[in-house]
């Protein structure tokens, strides 16, 4: 292809475009021998856990707290201890910390656990849920407002205050896939800056009736590189990240984004991004089964694509017939452009190859 | 928290941002003992009937028409009068009024009766509807689009002459939660100059299969400061409102926005806004059941959020657990932050205590 | 109306954006004796090929590839040949080609068979479909990836070289309505450039409930200006189309956009655009049925208006009840006023009077 003059600058500058959506992140809360898979292929970009790389420039600098500049806390796994049949305590932490939200772009974020999106919480539908927030960060309060359960917003997701801990109590009665994000005003500024995630309830005694071969958890997230609270009001991410973590038997695992030919997949897909609804897809198959927000009853099927609002969820299944690699993405393009993708790799034995395949939209 | 230059100008902005975000508004079609409530608390400004109050300046000051500019007409009651079992005459004014939009900011909209987003209109399943317009604007033509009947545009939905009336007739042959707008061309302005509101078509034969404890009528809209219409077609709202009316035995109640603990909540929701979907979402709870566009058929369970198109609406059902403050908003927090918010105080005994609980965001 | 000094400016400006708001374009694959009717009425406007008309001046000047520039291919139809009861030979063409986005504004495109939204497909669930894709474009790579199908993306959705063809073979076992796409990094630039279309996957032996007497394809689909990816990055289209083909018996046919009073209307909608969710909405009626992505599983009652996802479709069943044009548009009205806005002409016969009826919004 030929590039002269103008219209050579377009090119680049969509090739530019392109080489931005190959890589999207993620904050593994394992963090234990995932930087050794940093550069093993175009599909571990997914996986690498660089909470605690520091690449690139902030992108916030401006906006950036004096009390903060010099704070990077590291990647934490959440702690979730069972003390009853149908009790458990969650205990996490707020922090500040460095986050790769681009190759060589850095944010000064405000995170659970130094990871954003923070780990996922993963409890029983019935639980009782005694959360503690242990606020590590010197100069903002923070709180917790989990979406999968019932309470008084003004006393259960109250502000921590800085250097200190609050524990609250409440239940999670609905299965599915909810969004958790700090509850501190203003909450878009905590949003935005990185506190948010991911939590799952489970319904043992009525399971989804597919059996899967694979479960991972999907993450879509906006970052605003500014920092700057007037740019988010504008609602126009400048970056989106798409996160992957494996489920292995119900528990979190840290195998890459793969599957094997065959395969039924299902995705816990959650969008914890602070302004926009994302349509969500993946390329080369169409979802035999949806279920919005993770609950059963909320089944459509044969979908292409699912409208998930901000903070919505979703469980996805389908099934992948052949080796090659399967963009999961938010199929309005502005947003995968930005990083709203990520690639499951489907190899013959479900492992990934040596050198993957080349990586296709 | 500390404030140092740059970095403070930062934060100060995102507290402006916050104190904006706690105050949405409402215009009231029972106008009387409402003014008296305005100052009672933060949640009253949900309730605040500024229909005919001049704070501020006007924002789309430099498009308003010069032979509008001196008027400001009073809300009045829409005029709905049963005259048979099936058949029911609604009467409705076009006027140019004053609307406060946010504090201090004021816009000269075209509304209906008064009132932007318009008075409320309950009708039942089956119900013939004549509904006439009084066209009180001296300048623009104005005429009624009613999404809940069928009906041909060109004939019944047909504009209405400066100073002059007109009568329509049509069928209201499906439940739900429906939007009414202005449908004269072009149809972008009239919606953005204030002149939405909603339709509720009830089934008496079929009502919605849970008992609740209260029931509210919400309606999300969006303002565009400049009033220029380069700027609408950009969809890019400067101000949302989160109109909230009570519903009491069917009819339209003028308590505050307050529930007691334990109360099953339903709310009949609309989005009115001119271009943008919003992601609904009340904290502290999930939603037990959701129906699309109010329709009894369109089922969905254990719902953190839904995704409602412009022009659409839902009811959903929730329970509050406990005392507090609960935001209801839309989940695109840019949009919240612009105004898409209102306060559902739950207290003990289901009155508003003098001093209520803090607001939480 | 009095037009005074700067008001008169922006009433002037509403009056265009208007005016751009009565037309939107189609590209048939019919194109016999489809010209001739471009002026015959408002309405032909959405039926008219213009893939062929060079009027106006090309919008994404500063963005045409030379080697592109004097390149102007016809519109051909798409081969489409069943060579066994569950088999079919599917043959498309990639090309260069100017597409009238608006009156007097043309876009130099990359099509599919010179068509932008390319032409409809129409296959059965259980198909083999053996894909041929003809690239004639000299300079650029192109692919093909429909939604309908399960296969490998890697290798069934590859690039095509220039001046080159590839057979690809997958199966459509999913009923619906689907987008299908360019998939060629940078995916965003192949799709905003026109490589986008519909493919309908019939069920024969389970077919929608109800018996209609009008089908229709109905496609919204974005156009960006300036041809730029930055732009398109932004998510912020300058133009829309609706583009309507209607189906009869189950083949395309090539009527005007018009149903008889009473009819039952059947709407295949999809939305191709390449960054935007939609409120789909027609004006004078209610949705009886709504199957979203066109599967009967996924089946709402009663709707005014249906959030589509970006890449999305529905079918729509509705009853048109008296005379007159019923606007078929996004309810975003920033969308509508920008062209994703079509209009049914509903009469006493089903026939298109000389002289159609006023337009309505």
């Amino acid at each position: 292809m030929k590039k002269v003059g103008k219209v050579a600058a377009v090119m680049m500058t969509s090739m530019l475009v392109l080489s931005a959506c190959n890589t999207t992140n993620l904050k593994l809360e394992k963090t234990a021998n995932r930087t050794a898979q940093t550069n093993v292929s175009a599909n571990h970009d997914n996986m690498a856990n660089m909470g605690n790389m520091k690449h690139g420039k902030y992108v916030n600098e401006n906006t950036i707290l004096p009390t903060q500049k010099n704070i990077n806390e590291k990647a934490t796994p959440v702690k979730i201890e069972r003390i009853g049949e149908h009790e458990v305590n969650v205990t996490m932490t707020s922090t500040v910390t460095d986050v790769q939200v681009a190759p060589d772009v850095l944010y000064k974020a405000w995170t659970y656990n130094g990871q954003a999106p923070g780990p996922v919480v993963i409890v029983n539908k019935g639980d009782t849920i005694h959360f503690t927030l242990e606020n590590h960060d010197p100069t903002v309060m923070h709180s917790m407002d989990f979406h999968a359960v019932h309470t008084s917003p003004t006393k259960n997701f109250a502000d921590v205050k800085t250097n200190d801990k609050g524990t609250f109590t409440y239940k999670a009665s609905d299965v599915g896939v909810f969004m958790y994000h700090c509850g501190t005003a203003p909450v878009m500024m905590h949003i935005a800056n990185g506190m948010v995630g991911t939590i799952i309830v489970k319904d043992h005694s009525h399971p989804y009736p597919n059996k899967v071969d694979k479960e991972y958890v999907v993450i879509n997230n906006e970052w605003f590189d500014s920092g700057n609270a007037e740019d988010m009001k504008q609602g126009n991410p400048s970056h989106y990240t798409m996160s992957v973590r494996e489920l292995a038997n119900g528990k979190l695992g840290d195998t890459p984004f793969v599957a094997k030919v065959g395969d039924k997949v299902r995705l816990y897909f959650e969008n914890v991004g602070m302004s926009q609804p994302v349509s969500f897809h993946v390329v080369g198959t169409v979802f035999d089964d949806v279920y919005l927000d993770g609950n059963p009853y909320n089944h459509l099927k044969g979908m292409q694509s699912v409208m998930i609002p901000a903070s919505g969820g979703a469980v996805v299944e389908f099934t992948v017939v052949d080796e090659g690699t399967y963009s999961v993405l938010s199929h309005q393009f502005d947003q995968a452009m930005k990083g709203s993708l990520a690639k499951l790799i489907v190899t013959k034995d479900g492992k990934l190859p040596a050198q993957p395949a080349a990586a296709k939209h």
